[in-house]
């Protein structure tokens, strides 16, 4: 099989930690915890990103923001709103990536748009955490080349949280969509990043980390698959996780899990048709209360019933996908967010930087990484076996 | 990447079109289409394939069964159900498939099963089409060996209907489990097997066809992904289907197309996130309609709107994945299906068979299959692109 480049076209010389800037990170005059926000990248422009801004600073008073992109119009919206005085800097950058920009562009030739600044203000050490609705794939491009790879990480990935039957109320799941192809050794250090995200973003001591598989038996699925699982129940004991081994599709919202662990192309295609699953039952759920005047009464009694399932699998109150493996955090909301969607991103990202997820993060991969080719070997023993 | 064994255990041998056998079709004394139903697979035993047959028999009055498994049982409970009557000869069968036991073993010792002798009923022509709700390796495994591959297919797959907002409400998504993987050249059959099951099974003369990947783009995704894309798209004017490049995740359940394409691994995992996804809202759907007085008042209103959308979503009605490949036409019911369950799945399998399915799939394929080699040739030159 050839090895293709990824969609997101990972440079090799990015692994290594990132070189003090020139940016200060004092004198800006904010207080709390500072967010550094790209308001230019998602499909609304920045009217909705502002209107989150403002949500999540009408609710946490511990928060700040630098935000970046077109100054005139962002200076425009935050005067519209009284909570966000003297709480948000704002930075100017000329040029937008566009959905439709390719990740190796935007790697040449972005260094004037609002997500490399955005970026670069958590690189310098303004910002704890960066959070941009644009291009998936320049945002990780970008976040490797200016923020690098942890030590001991080879593959970088996305985690989302997914709406499942446990105590929190969700599951971790990663990688949703960084890279297309992860082999076994990739595999171990999702689940390494997946347990210490639990750890820190839901508060579970011993995440239960599963593998994504077709079956729950020890002899199905791809060869790669039964070498990450033999490695990651070995590690499991140094790293203060349980491994409850393979699970499939359905058990991803189970109580029986609480990281499921996948290439980002799996889990781009399960995170994908669970959200399109989720709309069009919300449609037919709409239609069906629509259908007659007694079940137009009936929705109307059942307004706040029907309002609390709409809360429990409103894919905005889950938004964000977090970047795993690189030395500073990056959550990537969705591109169509609205306000609550952003406010959403916003409160998860305050949540990684007031535990210091990333240094703990980078700490936990470090101690318990297997040195690459003594990984490899491993894995091709296992796979020519 | 190692060529790892499928969990099916694909024979190469199993090429080529059965021989005749000795039972002869004739003399059953069974009027209209015969279904041959393995009634000892499943996780219930088999008191609900009775009685799923009982419930397509009171609807279908061209419907006949042969049934295999233990006789004494069967004829009990057949004797129970008037409507049966005439209508199903009961073949003993002294062993079952067990879900844990292993496609292997059952090829090789699994001569005295039910579902082994379910499936030699189509291949010596008694009945048009098999059900089974047994161990889905197995059934793919004996179905292989004892009805073999069709002319032209290298890979076969397993079909399922997906509900969806198209006009039919159904969608088409193969494979869905069959092998673990599946190359450019298998992607194409796929393809083409998928149209001819929506032309027979959905009624599209024009069947719109996509292929699954993390992102629309033509630049995203794996190099199979890609040749197999340039594959599909140059062969669909004299397959006469629509190729409307790639899908994601999301345009599953979506208007955009009738047949998605993608390899075992992908599929099985999504129908089962997709299926896990409708349970998980089910379950908030009915505690949230428990919590108060008022919402109870509010569910018993909208009793029949939520029945409704009940019955849309209820996966015991889409019942049944599709074999397609071989020389005659399997049906797969789910291991834990009741009733409604078996009866839909009977309900399916009378369809195809009623469209003479299996022999004009074969004669599509055959006619549109690009021979292996140059297939092959083709896929290398693009991957090395």
């Amino acid at each position: 099989m050839a090895d293709t480049a990824s969609p997101i076209a990972m440079p090799d010389q990015a692994t290594g930690s990132p070189e003090a800037s020139e940016t200060p990170s004092e004198g800006l005059g904010l207080d709390g915890v500072v967010i550094s926000v790209d308001a230019m990248g998602g499909d609304r422009g920045p009217a909705p990103v502002v209107a989150g801004l403002a949500k999540s600073a009408a609710k946490n008073p511990e928060i700040a923001f630098i935000v970046h992109g077109d100054k005139v119009e962002i200076d425009r919206l935050v005067a519209r709103r009284k909570i966000l005085k003297g709480r948000v800097v704002v930075r100017n950058a000329e040029a937008v990536v566009q959905m439709s920009d390719k990740p190796s562009q935007v790697m040449r030739s972005g260094k004037n748009t609002s997500m490399w600044s955005a970026i670069d203000s958590v690189r310098n050490g303004e910002a704890s955490v960066c959070v941009s609705c644009g291009n998936t794939g320049a945002l990780m491009a970008l976040s490797m080349v200016r923020l690098r790879k942890a030590p001991g990480v080879n593959r970088p990935a996305i985690a989302c949280l997914w709406p499942s039957r446990n105590q929190g109320g969700f599951n971790v799941m990663l990688d949703v969509g960084a890279d297309i192809r992860a082999d076994a050794q990739d595999l171990l250090q999702y689940a390494l990043m997946g347990a210490s995200y639990a750890r820190n973003g839901l508060g579970l001591k011993n995440p239960r980390v599963g593998l994504l598989n077709v079956g729950t038996e020890e002899h199905k699925g791809r060869a790669e698959l039964k070498a990450a699982h033999d490695l990651i129940a070995d590690t499991a004991p140094q790293a203060n996780y349980d491994f409850v081994g393979f699970v499939e599709g359905g058990d991803i919202p189970s109580d029986r899990v609480d990281v499921i662990v996948t290439d980002g192309y799996t889990g781009n295609i399960a995170l994908k048709t669970a959200e399109g699953t989720a709309a069009l039952i919300r449609e037919f759920l709409t239609n069906a209360f629509k259908k007659t005047p007694l079940s137009r009464i009936a929705a109307l009694l059942a307004y706040t019933s029907l309002r609390r399932l709409g809360k429990r699998i409103d894919p905005r109150r889950v938004n964000g996908g977090v970047f795993l493996g690189l030395n500073g955090t990056v959550v990537k909301s969705h591109g169509s967010a609205d306000a609550t969607g952003v406010s959403a991103a916003i409160k998860l990202a305050f949540e990684l930087a007031k535990t210091g997820f990333t240094e703990r993060l980078a700490a936990r991969v470090a101690s318990t990484a297997v040195p690459r080719e003594s990984a490899d070997a491993t894995s091709e023993k296992k796979s020519s076996e």
